[in-house]
């Protein structure tokens, strides 16, 4: 039998979770089904806001729930691993929220897992699934600015970084500024320019604390294309992704959550793509649907390989920078 | 007696040459006086064309003159070290167009020499002396964008890099990016962090002839500030500068050739600064009048250690690439 509806469970009632459930009220055929949380009180008051069916005051007994098909991971990122494993071992799937994981020892756990269970997993990379994305592949494939040579992209914010209770600011919680922010701009450049540059290189700032609070990076493709990336805890930046082709290029303000993008030919905007934008977790959530009822483990769109990837080259900037977490 | 007029000669008779025989124009007390080049023909064209009183078939005989005051170096920029120490052992100031060497090495030949003939010398990097800047440092001197932390800055165009005719593709001639285009948002990065970057890093790609073609560079500061760059022979770029700061930021659409700024306050356009812009060279020619009329052998704006460090930044970024001329 395909399944028609799928039920959603949350596991972590955090602040994220409140986005997610706000997300699935868009998604047709999506149920909010179960809310999960180290706290009854938190998971009942977390039900009663959003509108869940049922709470649960422990991850193991949301898990054990047998109707909840799908669950999404919602814990701060260094506590993905065991949440997500323990998910899978009991067959559901599982979508788990931006950094899957700190590292790449983590992301083989759970690619392990994943395999071993026969589960849909997929890292939340809300950006990927954004209908103007698909509309800036057009342009691209269709060779509207020729090869592309450079990607650009910041993503930079202002966070207390002296204080200990800001989870960024915080190394226990493995804060900084690449895990939490600086995974959009690499995302952003491996959307274009693949997952696997020849060359990594960057600079980064530490806070008191031990947390890479300002960074700058520089990638180099096999294509002789790059990227140059900036994150920060230390500024508001222009949360700008551009695409620079040898014959125009791309721009496309506020990326992250994008809701247009414009084509540039020299110097001449000649064409813009809007689209509508609400929420944005909707668009991730359908794809987790639209591969699940295929039979699919993952998508192509957003594959555990290519998430892989990505946290490979965080590994290797904090290598090179010597940051480790307290917790590795 | 102090000079009220000064007697330029042009060294080197080339397109640099021309733009700033216009920029001599609109500064009063600059006479266009003679022009040099290696062929009799080319200097008296080029005297005829561009209104210069003499003209000399060789570097030596306009060197000879003794009423030139003032020699703006304007060959290949390899030959501006012999061009510079043959006017400045002639006793003249120089002024030498970007970039004022292609390495260090070169750049301690001119700073001695410039030393033991007491005369004046900078290198043209003519922006620095662009009056939008005034309003740019009074912004940042009265706090209102913070303390700087990042600054970005690209420059690239597009060139025939696999065509040894253009001198920006031939590595005789010190072609490259980096050199010719990259020496702008490294002197924007310098002017907001200094020139002293504790890390510099960085990747390039490489044309078939060698040379640098598509750069990204990452530059740390003491004070936990960094500097994103961006430089390339293939593709059009943005030409914008941005300095952010704690509070707010600035850009400076069109960096190189600036004729306005705009400060915002977190997201909001707070001010915008906008100057007369006609030709350019002249804000750099009005330095050198004012520096040799006080009897300064230097600019505070543009000083020798400080297009000294640049140059170092560049040496580091091409011993990092293994990227030697093959005339060093």
């Amino acid at each position: 039998m395909v399944k028609t509806m799928y039920n959603w469970g949350i596991l972590g009632c955090g602040r994220i979770a409140v986005r997610m459930a706000e997300a699935l009220k868009l998604v047709p055929d999506a149920v909010l089904y179960a809310a999960g949380s180290r706290s009854t009180e938190k998971a009942e008051a977390f039900r009663e806001e959003n509108g869940f069916l049922k709470a649960y005051g422990s991850y193991e007994e949301l898990c054990n729930d047998e109707n909840v098909d799908i669950v999404y991971i919602a814990t701060p990122h260094n506590y993905h691993v065991d949440a997500a494993i323990l998910a899978m071992n009991h067959g559901k799937h599982v979508l788990i929220e931006k950094p899957m994981t700190v590292n790449t020892k983590g992301m083989d756990e759970i690619i392990k897992t994943a395999s071993e269970n026969k589960v849909f997993c997929m890292e939340g990379m809300w950006m990927r699934f954004f209908p103007v994305y698909e509309k800036v592949l057009d342009w691209i494939k269709s060779g509207r600015i020729g090869d592309i040579v450079s990607v650009s992209a910041d993503f930079c914010i202002t966070v207390p970084v002296d204080d200990m209770g800001c989870r960024l600011s915080n190394p226990d919680l493995a804060g900084g500024a690449l895990l939490d922010l600086g995974v959009y701009p690499l995302n952003f450049a491996a959307m274009f320019l693949g997952s696997c540059p020849k060359e990594i290189q960057g600079v980064a700032a530490f806070s008191p604390a031990g947390v890479d609070m300002n960074d700058s990076v520089s990638l180099l493709y096999e294509n002789n294309a790059a990227a140059t990336l900036q994150t920060s805890l230390l500024y508001k930046g222009s949360d700008t992704g551009y695409i620079y082709g040898t014959k125009g290029h791309i721009k496309i303000p506020h990326y992250i959550w994008a809701d247009s993008a414009e084509l540039f030919l020299g110097k001449e905007l000649a064409e813009t793509a809007e689209s509508f934008f609400e929420k944005g977790f909707q668009y991730e959530v359908s794809e987790v649907h639209r591969c699940i009822a295929q039979g699919k483990q993952e998508s192509e769109i957003m594959p555990l390989c290519e998430t892989r990837n990505i946290t490979a080259i965080m590994d290797q900037l904090r290598a090179r920078w010597n940051f480790i977490y307290p917790f590795e």
